[in-house]
């Protein structure tokens, strides 16, 4: 039986590659996907979502927008490394895939009241939507059978050098979620970093040939430019598909059960997620943390996602 | 046209004198109230609004239970101020009025959509309910009027030195409503210091001879108690009724509009509410600071509104 | 037996009153002044000590000049209150009394070293020197009898909402002061601004008719003139002489002994002393802190020294 | 002509063997000994770096104690991983080298005012000695030719998640360290892990057979069986003697210059040094950062020193 998923993301190139991912493969019932302001504001993000569900031919998945801001102070986006319409390197055409006139929040709301079983949350951008969702319907807690998110790090960040974005964007909403009580799986930087879509990966996409498949090579292709500028990786980190490619294969990736703490008042640390790896602190365990990927594995649910939508569409 | 109000309160001694006044007045037309975590827990709050509305006789006002714990933390309560109860002093019935059984947010926003004209929203807790309102229907803002809250200083705090205790409760609460941009009227321990029920004030009271003047009276015996324990003042500061009672009077005190910034992040002053009188931080205001009460005016109020439900009740 | 004391200031116009009252007062004996950044930089502060020495005839006292910035951060000066010269109003001519060629610790260590009796400290500017002596020399705090500083509120702050400038331009160093053991007395501004120069009070000083009190007058002129400027108030406070006034006349002040905190950490509140007037944090107390000044009095001290100053001159 | 040095220290397993190489090797003169509270309390340390110049026959560098706790807050020790005495493992005889009678500032200040060229400080503890001089005598920085001290991390620490020890102790003392305008090198954790003293490592010790290094091996056992617990290592990092060790073989320590700072205010992260590796944060560069070891030349020095001690003795 499929596992019944709606994806929050605020794509970006990597969110692209986890919906493709979540509408390709069979163990995943891609019931909604909602957007939040992250990589780019969110009238870009939505439309983004929309133009990745257009391209892939994704239908019948109800898209609706979320929250435009944090929880706290000023939105920040990720221009640098998404470009300025967040998916910069492909040329896209007007979406045809249409916009749910729900608000996010709502949307989410009937999809867990309408499923009959429990349902994963999997977000990938930062945690405004689904900290709000908990503070809007606590009674609905027990219709969320996990949340599995990419953001945080057991080490260094990205965004600073103690904050990965998708967390340092919203501290506050990543402590609602990380404290909710609900089971959370957490895919940090750690671990994405060993996921990096270098030259040889690229590669495999191009081979497939297919019109979705150049346009995987244009967006890959435009996001390790930019990790080669600003941080000198020899590819992008692939962030965001790990959640979902952890639910379709959950031995891809090992876990350690820890405490994550969301720093929120540090000066030079605020969104950091301090993860308690030794039991120092103290503090008991929230959160299951990734920490080694089986990369080749990874790599082959990204191109097989891609090929098998492309050659649906063909 | 008389004001429409949600009441959003943790009674609490002089929140209930606010459900009375709010409840007694022509110039207000109470369409709800919502309870919160504060003076006590939820459980006890949400009873003991019922039992106010009971023995005033207050019917057909829908009473709706709300957050249990503020947006981050444990929840804390003021036992020492309110008794084990929250309303410690007189003894009480069951409640006759009866509990709503949709969530708190839900019944403000079915009481926004459904009131032709926008409402005012009167907190007089912790702010959990309404900056998790903000966050869960933000498409409604438009059918809010306006924010009348209780809570804050210009000056000390009381839970802290440095800060208040509705906002040390739910400090984040309150930076999302003070953000909001909605307008809002803070009345705070400065304020409401001015109000304070000596001997001289119950006695007003008890010579109304009605049962609930009996009831108030012992109410406010047992608060002027704690705060003459608690903080050596010779009467128990009135804080929420000043909220309904601008409303009701509107140059019953008077206001400063200037910045409100709320401490999240200081370890001795969380919590506190950094008023800027003199316009020296260079930010916004997003405020009207009340500064000076008329406490008789504010007095004949208050005890005109126990006259006036104990003699209907008679 | 006349109190030995260190000055350690900022001049500063209220800082200048502080050397008058102490150099003219019998019951003081003013052992040596040390300057450091504060109201102006290091090199104004200390060039205005030797001024206010030189025009007021105070010979025989060594000033040495200390810290030029704050344990942490960069320095901050307090332009708009005290003027670019950190003495603006009068004209003054160059000093004749001499730079000692120490710096200001090793000057206060051989004062202390030197002297049979332990001796006070008196601070009226940032505490940067005397943090910075305590961590020098520990082996010689049993030769400070106590530090009486000026600094600090109960209340609200001046530099912003929540901090008092001396406070606020090192608060660590404060806290080292307040952590110390020694016995410490503060008096800030919420006794200061009960002694106001105002029109009435600078007129007496112009009434003695010397030299030194039409200075004096220029000075209180200018000070008074930015407070009404930036704060609306009626009179400049004339803070740093309240310290001296107290060891001279030591029922001048009344006071309450309680836990005083810095904030160190806040976003809004960082320098803010955070005093326990209520014993709500279970915090031992501290220090002695100032709440009510006898505002004649303290005048009749002020105008006193200028008056014997001003008569030893001519 | 050998680089005259001055180590501050917290004796510790660590800063025993940073003794030995400093007293050792032909490329260092050192100078003097101070020593902090840290691994142990004061008392302990100082007991220990005279054990430790006992033991190994080091006469002539003069060994004074410095501060019993940090700048702000109280002492903290790492009993966990040192023991009860600092320096568990070994038996000890009572130290027959002597206590310089001088405070740890004053020998400071004396070795650097005697010796004809700038004297590098080599902090292996936490900072506070370091700071306390800065502020102490700021005049005589211009004596210090550098500061190479061992503390923070670029990624994870030990005390907390966030934090390692030294810096976490202390970290007002390190951001004064940091901030001073001095060269600093920096040798952290991330560094330091590169050279664990394991079973292979521990067994060079024993094979030298002399006095001294049966209680290397001693102390070798201890501390590797503390980090074997405490964090499931294969052998206890040797953190402390990279400083020495990068001074007498420059080349041994691969290094990138990057801005550090400090966090003072986090609530997890306190005392974590946020070094900004990809020049993200904008803050100019303020340290050399230690980021790869040459470990097995790193083993051979210290191996050497011990053995060439040793030899010495026989």
């Amino acid at each position: 039986m499929a596992i019944p998923v709606i994806l929050d993301c605020d794509p970006g190139h990597d969110d692209a590659f986890n919906i493709l991912l979540a509408a390709a493969h069979p163990t995943i019932d891609l019931l909604a996907i909602t957007t939040v302001a992250g990589n780019q504001t969110l009238e870009k993000t939505t439309l983004n979502a929309r133009r990745v569900c257009t391209v892939a031919g994704i239908e019948g998945v109800p898209i609706a927008a979320g929250r435009d801001r944090p929880l706290h102070g000023p939105v920040r986006v990720a221009a640098s490394i998404h470009g300025e319409s967040g998916l910069d390197g492909p040329g896209f055409k007007d979406p045809t895939v249409p916009l749910d006139r729900r608000d996010a929040l709502t949307l989410i709301r009937d999809t867990l009241l309408a499923h009959p079983r429990p349902v994963t949350l999997v977000p990938t951008g930062p945690l405004t939507n689904i900290a709000a969702f908990l503070l809007a319907y606590p009674q609905l807690t027990d219709r969320i059978e996990r949340i599995v998110l990419m953001g945080g790090s057991t080490d260094r960040g990205n965004t600073t050098p103690a904050a990965e974005f998708n967390i340092h964007c919203d501290p506050e909403a990543a402590d609602i979620v990380l404290t909710s009580g609900l089971p959370v799986t957490m895919l940090g930087l750690n671990a994405s970093h060993q996921v990096l879509a270098t030259e040889d990966v690229i590669a495999r996409f191009t081979a497939l040939g297919t019109p979705l498949a150049d346009i995987c090579t244009e967006m890959l292709g435009f996001f390790a430019g930019r990790y080669r500028e600003v941080f000198g990786l020899p590819g992008a980190p692939l962030h965001d598909p790990l959640t979902v490619a952890h639910l379709v294969d959950p031995d891809l990736v090992t876990f350690v059960r820890a405490n994550v703490a969301v720093e929120l008042t540090g000066t030079h640390t605020r969104g950091a997620t301090v993860v308690d790896l030794h039991g120092v602190t103290g503090r008991a365990p929230n959160a299951d943390v990734a920490t080694v990927v089986d990369a080749g594995r990874f790599w082959d649910l990204i191109v097989g996602a891609v090929w098998a939508l492309g050659a649906h569409q063909a």
